[in-house]
């Protein structure tokens, strides 16, 4: 490998979120961030997207992209691989890109899905994760939860992606909150694990003593009876539909089984909290590292 | 009792519909309806819109009102009655309103709540159904269904409402299908009780072996795969919803107890296919006249 093919540009691009890095190996040189993720953005728009955001660095260095830019929305599609899917088949499996402006090699790594017609299932970007969480480990196997608007729960063994689920439950809370009748009685501002509301909806979550969509309208006659506090109801809400999720994925794993949680947001904290309050032993992981280590490994696949 | 009080009117003013009929006894002599519900009335608006639906009328005669009319939001409110509550209770709970122009006696039937703080739950209007359908027998016993937006199971034992739970299965449905990812994958028009489609949601709903917030993504994910059309997936979320909502209301009833279904409309025959799916008996009604019957046992009580 020549000095040239040190320097690298690794791109997390998601339906929100732009981050991009200026790498040397796998040490970040600079790293810079925007919010025109896919939403924001025409398909013709990415190119120069990707151009200004590249502004006063090397200019023929290669970029490895992961996420939704990967899409049939995105810039080009990099069709999904089908399960059981190798973290180094991902790798491999990037695609390159056709660019117009750009004069170097550009290339997107495929998401993962399941097409058994019974569990169908997709992911993009998180595959990424994986492979950082994997890497340099060419047997790794663990149960790996992935908290956002919807999350992933994945079993790998031998290095490995056999299986893995995607739970509505973050959008669901943000549509509740904002179109339905329990709008009124919940406040938009943050809570923290330890509300007394949030731990009590977990414990419900994970009892199944309440219907879901029973315990969904209690909250809205829980405000007209009892008078409980927006901020209680919305953190309720929260561990209830979090305490579901969690009875769901953990309820055919060991008892001793650990779970890593990938994340750093306030709401990763949230899924420790409910994850503990399952008696589960949970390793957390910064999703940001996460991304740009698996873009790393793949990196090394592609160019060493 | 004289002629004079032979004659009233009997009123089901809800969130979205208002309906008004000419009474004379038992015997309906005209019916007026309009879009005129709780959500397009300012609070001063109530008065004049039934003295306008009434023009041509009698001008002496009682008015009996059941519904959201009655709502912290409606003209005035008629406090819950709380559990244990004879259908007779809700018919003496009658409350009288205060009218400005109206020279006339009107009452509005109150809603039923139960305080529990661990099953907190109201309806109203239903309350009204359930008189409708145990008039004239004491000791009137049944487990009653009530489709709707919020769907209603009620347990009526010796004319006594012991319990109810709400399910926000259709309120779900319909922001799922207008805000949430699953909008560009669900066809907007009506499919029918017979669709496979929805059959087979139904069946995923009953069997328990998807957890709910994993079957919502899969819709997406199957649309993305597996290219199933908008319809049918309309029809297979409808079906795992109230698949999800049917499993849950019937797992501690026993296997040979019948369920009245109270309904009219399209909404009620899926409600119908779904339990006989679940190998249940089901007897409908008419749930326009249930309102009635309702309103006219609780004026018997009320004026006689």
């Amino acid at each position: 490998m020549n000095d040239f093919q040190q320097e690298w540009v690794a791109v997390d691009w998601g339906t929100t979120h732009f981050r991009v890095w200026r790498m040397s190996r796998a040490d970040v040189i600079e790293g810079r961030e925007a919010s025109c993720g896919l939403l924001a953005l025409q398909k013709d728009q990415f190119e120069s997207t990707l151009v200004n955001h590249l502004h006063g660095w090397p200019v023929n260095t290669p970029v490895l992209m992961s996420g939704m830019v990967g899409s049939r929305q995105g810039w080009q599609e990099a069709p999904y691989l089908f399960l059981p899917v190798s973290l180094r088949e991902v790798a491999v499996g990037a695609v390159k890109v056709q660019t117009k402006e750009l004069n170097r090699k550009v290339h997107i790594l495929p998401g993962v899905a399941c097409q058994d017609q019974h569990r169908p299932d997709v992911m993009r970007g998180e595959e990424t994760q994986l492979l950082g969480l994997g890497a340099g480990v060419e047997d790794w196997a663990g149960v790996i939860c992935l908290p956002g608007t919807h999350s992933k729960w994945v079993m790998v063994e031998n290095g490995v992606v056999n299986s893995f689920d995607t739970y509505l439950t973050g959008e669901l809370f943000s549509i509740l909150r904002q179109h339905s009748i329990l709008r009124h009685d919940l406040e938009t501002e943050e809570f923290n694990a330890e509300h007394p509301a949030f731990v009590n909806g977990v414990e419900v979550g994970l009892s199944e003593s309440t219907p879901l969509l029973t315990s969904l309208f209690r909250v809205r006659a829980r405000s007209l009876l009892i008078d409980r506090d927006p901020l209680a109801n919305a953190a309720f809400l929260s561990g209830r539909l979090l305490g579901e999720e969690v009875r769901s994925a953990i309820k055919n794993l060991p008892k001793m089984e650990k779970i890593h949680l990938v994340g750093g947001s306030s709401l990763t904290k949230l899924y420790a909290k409910a994850l503990t309050l399952a008696e589960r032993e949970v390793q957390q992981h910064s999703g940001d590292d996460l991304v740009r280590l698996g873009l790393t490994a793949a990196w090394r696949f592609l160019y060493s």
